[in-house]
């Protein structure tokens, strides 16, 4: 199975790193990273530059695209070179999938159309604005279209598409591999039940 | 806050990558990617790059180093560069810190000697053997040592970092903006429940 993740400048690391661990680490599976020309791409914090092995052309026809978001998300969905290779490689894809904000990259491709999506908890109520359904999970699940919620989300996307694509054992022996047994110090993060100033707080620094 | 990443060939993308999200995304923190050159330096799956701005000699006093892990372990153990850089940064760091393997490489600088630290739950009771004392946890915090289990240990360690320099709310507010509110799809990875054949392909994946 071969994976494609766009990389546009200022998308947030961990979205693309996150579901790209658990999908190279897969016995059969590779991952590209993509660009409209390869080269260095630079994140979101302007301190972490990936980069991009192939461009667009190089790699129409990929089993899989993940696209990661970030707060240079809005430029992506005006970015043509990128959305019309988003709306080729759909038509091909087995599974088109995002994380965070990259689900609204995906929506400006055209390709959410009355689709079940999600993204970060901060803009995900704009879904429709992009043509998709708000489904309000960490994980979203429609035919063969899989989204996530924020940032951290991918890797628990990759590891729900990776038991799609082959078996639950598989993706558990990937998830002990990266010994994913979470543990966050003070519990979960649940923005539909935090603190009104934490929300505003943690809004500031994704935006 | 300054926080310095050492590279090194055949690094795991996700123990940099977890840790340098949470710790970039808050404010007052800055990361660098370090290598005993700047430029790109590639993974352990060889499919991506990610780029060292600095030199070790360019930052020689950081304030936090982070020294993730990866199958390049053994060859950055017998790396006197990056060894000595890790020496004498230490002496002056706040935290000195590791994910997975990367302990490894922090013990081979000889800085955990009699110290309590953990790594990837397949090797992790190997850390006699450079002068540390095996703590079975996630996270184990050892004056100014702290130090991560296996790859997506990295995410918590950071966050258990993070409330130790700061406060436990601003961790929350950066644990919320990028949504960690873990929910693997079959739930936790326990090493030490996990059936024996699991745990065999799954360490056939990270070595």
């Amino acid at each position: 199975m071969h994976v494609a993740i766009p990389l546009y400048p200022r998308f947030t690391a961990l979205d693309a790193v996150g579901p790209y661990t658990v999908l190279a680490f897969t016995p059969g599976w590779s991952v590209t990273f993509v660009a409209a020309a390869p080269g260095p791409v630079t994140d979101d914090r302007g301190s972490l530059a990936m980069t991009a092995t192939a461009s667009f052309e190089d790699v129409p026809r990929p089993d899989v695209i993940l696209v990661p978001g970030g707060p240079g998300t809005p430029a992506a969905m005006a970015d043509e070179a990128l959305l019309s290779w988003i709306r080729a490689a759909h038509e091909h894809t087995r599974w088109t999938t995002s994380v965070c904000s990259g689900s609204f990259v995906l929506g400006a491709a055209g390709v959410l159309t009355g689709r079940k999506a999600t993204s970060h908890w901060g803009w995900a109520d704009q879904l429709p604005a992009v043509g998709a359904l708000h489904v309000k999970e960490r994980v979203v699940v429609d035919g063969k279209i899989v989204t996530a919620a924020g940032v951290s989300a991918g890797i628990d996307m990759a590891l729900t598409l990776l038991a799609e694509a082959t078996d639950e054992e598989t993706a558990r022996i990937v998830q002990l591999a990266i010994e994913y047994d979470p543990l966050p110090p003070f519990g979960g993060a649940d923005p539909h039940t935090a603190p009104a100033a934490r929300r505003e707080a943690a809004l500031g620094l994704v935006s």
